[in-house]
């Protein structure tokens, strides 16, 4: 299943100069004949098969002109940190809204949507969950993330928009911690997961945990096999060198307990 | 379990002036000492152990005048109905956060929050669901709803805040019509309700469905019993004449067959 | 809920010559303005707003001319008692066909079916099961009826057909033993549950357990309550005299422990 | 339902002389023919149809005494409150042994089991759970409980002998404080569960809660209906004075969050 | 667990003259003494090793000649496509009877049955769904193979007759469509699948998906382990040639949407 | 994640001279720094980086002195055999709780208990159960060790202490029987997994079934992922010559049909 399938003429990637975006804007070339760019940062000059639409999340216009044309989207934008309640409105909250009027206007049928492990923060490590527990985010920025999801799910029931919600655990080159030995998820694994949701024949409304194949692990995405997302990393090599560098956490602290680490004590407020 | 019960000192009702906040002012008296009314429409002159503070729930500052000093919110404040997303943005998802954090601020520690069936509108009449379910929002209000639902979660699991959501059925002086034979929740009924959630001893963060005891139902509140709440109206009284003056159901309409109504096709999108 | 409300104009009840379509006949005739009877035993003289049309449902022409012209039907018909294989795969299994296809060629678009307890007649008497537990037959009527919840199911799923399976525990003037403290159904439960299946707005494809409000129960209707079916009657004022006229079960005997009672060991094989 | 009948000759009642003995002693005549009263503590004289044998759970000799000849067994014996852990073992982990042995050899094949609802003590008030909930014992008195009902399991399932193991709330003539009007039994509903316990054709191995037909509940029956227990009580009558001599609880207090109340900071460790 | 294991003197294969039992014929005989082989049609020469007894499965007696002196059956026979009711009625309804009946006389205890997963074929492609989940048939193919099912548990429950309920997917040399991709079972891994429900120890009335180790899945066969089937092969060596010959599915239409593909529209009705 | 990590300075080893025991000695000493030892039997001389401390854990004493100084107990003490109930109760039972009251005076906070698949023993070996199914014991043995798991339970909900409760399945060199094909854990796997336990950042109170990568299986660990077990070996390699030394097991046998195999039928009652 490795090698990326061509299932989508032109393709959005927003966000695309994100940590995420950057990683994801080779990799996903394979995907789609176009791939359209987008992000309020600078994306350098457009590459072969590329094209550049600066946008605003927050301008219903700007998302509009950036959706117009394309086949599907793999929606990275948005603020990805926790960030005040006013900021997170704007780009979360505001931004998905027109992202998805705007895919109603233009006919677009199928998203890949960021959402993030942060909408089910406050579940305890200790505890294995599906998508089907209910949302007890960590922070504003999972509460936009819970909001997101929710409002998919009403363009896929009124208008047959496709959407698979990745609850993204810790993307990053390696794993930094003891915590993201279970929510560790390699760049290449998220462009399978990502290629997977881009290309199975029936998507529907899904919510899928974007992790590796990590021997820790708290969740459980068994609903969402139709999908058809195998990861093949792990964050297993990295174990000996993560414990060598790292001390035992202090059960005592909320941040070592619960799923979302230190965000469910971060944020402004 | 039927008189109220005193159990707080100063109580906060908002959306004082709306249907059922006309109906919950006489009836909340008995549930505390002092009874403060809001609302961005007139109130009134205050009667007897009633305070009047006007508030605009896009406002932080109205907002937490409008909270400061009470012990307890009825929080029924907000736009009730389907409409444009930007008016919703400002009154229910702005404004439930702008209540939240003075709840936070001023140390109330129990809220009643009116949410709505619509969260769930997308389910057919023919299923039943408990609180557990994903929400399947039938527009932008019950998409409101539901993100009010997961802030209210979020400020349980990090604040301590207890909140009763309760997904309002039909609240009127009776059903008008065969969908609101399932979905009528009686006014007294409304009210026990609430009592029941101000005074049951620990309350936590639940979700609870708001309709009376009626034969044709939808929802399954086996997992809010905790709360207490025992219905004693039913619509059965009112079956004879609401299938009287109404037709059978077009089952081709999804107005007829999902839980939500007129509400999955209602609106300005 | 306890006065029949007038929702068809023809109604066709099936097996109304046996012994709860006798019960039946009466009872149906506030459902509708016609009620069609039919049976291959004498029915009598036709009383008024009553039709009587004989039917052998081994015969496809015969159930045809029987379905035509009606709006809705109870199906009471067939074998209801274990019987050799060959006598129950034709009034059963192609008796239901027959029926089903009929009312797909003149547009029948609801159903009651008088399905039995007999469809989980393996499992045991300190269970508790609800629609959804897989079939249990206890021999070839329950097998029969297990087929005809199938067979109903495919119509909704391909030709929007609804149909309410009632699996009847035991339908008798009053219960005759202890297990029928836990299984009966009285005759007035009966019309009020078919009467609450002819009129609930959206009926789906349900499966209802039928029995009255009895102390003792094995079966959990709590995901039929869009039916609307509120029982009014309890085998509990027979249980002094059930006990008085009875000893204590066996436990070693499998007619005692299974809720199929002596099903679990009747019949031809 | 509410007239006991009368299912055993003759009947065990263990722990007589304690609270819910005594309330027993005279409501479970009705029950049996002879009604044998065991206990370490002084009994008073027989009275009729009453027989007295005194014993000591821990001594396998006096136990076995106690039980030959019965035909059935309500067993409220042994320790009922916290206590030290040696005294827990002999009386209620050694002494239900020498019980269901005694049982095992004289043919006994149906006990009714005072457990109690400190097995499960360390769930939250907020919390709705059922029997098959895992144990969280919340001291040694709940642990030897849950060490009763798997004993009782495994007589049944190698010995056929069938236990009801009640989890008893707070059993007392009213409710005392705001967490009782949840947990309350009242004595006439203790002894109409113990009625069902007895008389329910099959009972097989069966853990059912034991209040009354409170508002405010945390436990789910609904897997236990085939005991046919129906409550007619309800601490509901005593909310309104209960409020008014008691202050709200402290929810930084885990005996005011959890379901065991004082026990889960209760005892000698 | 590759090489097959003698586990049973004579085994009878039905339906061997077709397109699995073809499959089969060679693999199995490491799987037995003698291979009994049955079909209406012509099967050529008997091999070493090798019986043929020709039989129509709607006769009682070639039934019965069949199964006499076997030890085990794999039951492939009666028609795998959609058909007219009464085809299916001959061949899977009556047929699967005389199959059991005659098993049932001449004490056959185990049988792995041929069902499919178009007994579930109006599940949607985007839910997963494990063997509990209700039927719902997508045609009269698919009806009669769960009345195979329910058969096989009656004829467990009453006569401990042990059978794997085998509901193929697709199985053909290779995949055919981006379908298939889902619901391919190679002949190597439905052989690995039989041979584990001939020779697991205990057996029980199981139903098993059969499906390969595809990537993309819809079925869950976590509750069958007990069988041991550890499948080798999987659909994704196909995956990019099958993407480049098939184009993306209409969603629009219900043979791309459900599971059972195009079967949920076929057939003479 | 094969390679130990020292996760602990001092980890004691109790029953370390029985058959576990021995095959823990050398594996251990990569997890900790300092090894101690303890049984009754003779432990022989201690090696490097270890210490011997004879204990019997009815000693409340000799328990106290073993258990000081230790951070962390992989716990093979006791009786790991069907055996007489006063046995069980001095071994089993007291001893339990005396290693958890010393392990809460010492500071102790995590725990690896060897539980037992005879704590279900009872479920039959055509299901599949994970953690939270009701406990089935098989005998004393494994009642004894149900109430470990609930007393570990009582110790994490008041003190903290996490405990892994580990249902030990077969243990031996290579599987015997037929059965163990399906119960069987390698020497290494057994390692491995208490390993993982000793390891991972949060384990709270969890219960996982201890087996190798089995083709057969009754267990289901999906809810203790977060442990990070993943075994290495496999029954598989054994099958072949199990199947050729054993032959097919006596369904009528209760020993053959229930997960417990002898044990259901073993002990001194």
């Amino acid at each position: 299943m490795d090698s990326p399938i061509n299932t989508h003429h032109r393709l959005l990637l927003t966000g695309a100069a994100g940590g995420l975006g950057t990683a994801l804007r080779d990799r996903l070339k394979g995907n789609c004949t176009v791939l359209r760019l987008s992000d309020t940062a600078d994306l350098g000059e457009a590459g072969a098969d590329e094209e550049i639409v600066q946008a605003d999340l927050s301008s219903a216009e700007e998302v509009d002109a950036m959706v117009e044309g394309c086949d599907a989207i793999v929606h990275m934008g948005g603020i990805s940190v926790e960030a005040p309640f006013g900021a997170i409105l704007q780009a979360n909250i505001l931004g998905v809204y027109h992202l998805y009027e705007a895919a109603r206007r233009h006919g677009v049928k199928r998203i890949v949507f960021a959402s993030s492990n942060h909408v089910t923060g406050f579940y305890k490590q200790s505890e294995t969950i599906h998508a089907e527990h209910p949302p007890r985010p960590d922070g504003f920025y999972g509460l936009s993330k819970a909001f997101g999801e929710d409002l998919a799910r009403l363009y896929f029931d009124r208008h047959g928009i496709e959407t698979a919600c990745v609850r993204i655990g810790s993307s990053f080159v390696e794993p930094k911690d003891r915590r993201m030995l279970a929510t560790w998820l390699s760049f290449d694994d998220l462009h399978r997961l990502i290629g997977a949701c881009l290309s199975t024949p029936v998507l529907g409304h899904t919510i899928v945990f974007g992790m590796s194949d990590n021997a820790v692990t708290w969740w459980d995405n068994s609903r969402a096999r139709h999908i058809g997302y195998v990861p093949r990393d792990s964050s297993d090599v990295f174990r000996e060198a993560v414990f060598a560098r790292t001390s035992a956490p202090d059960l005592n602290d909320p941040a070592a307990i619960y799923q979302g680490g230190a965000f469910v004590k971060a944020g402004p407020f």
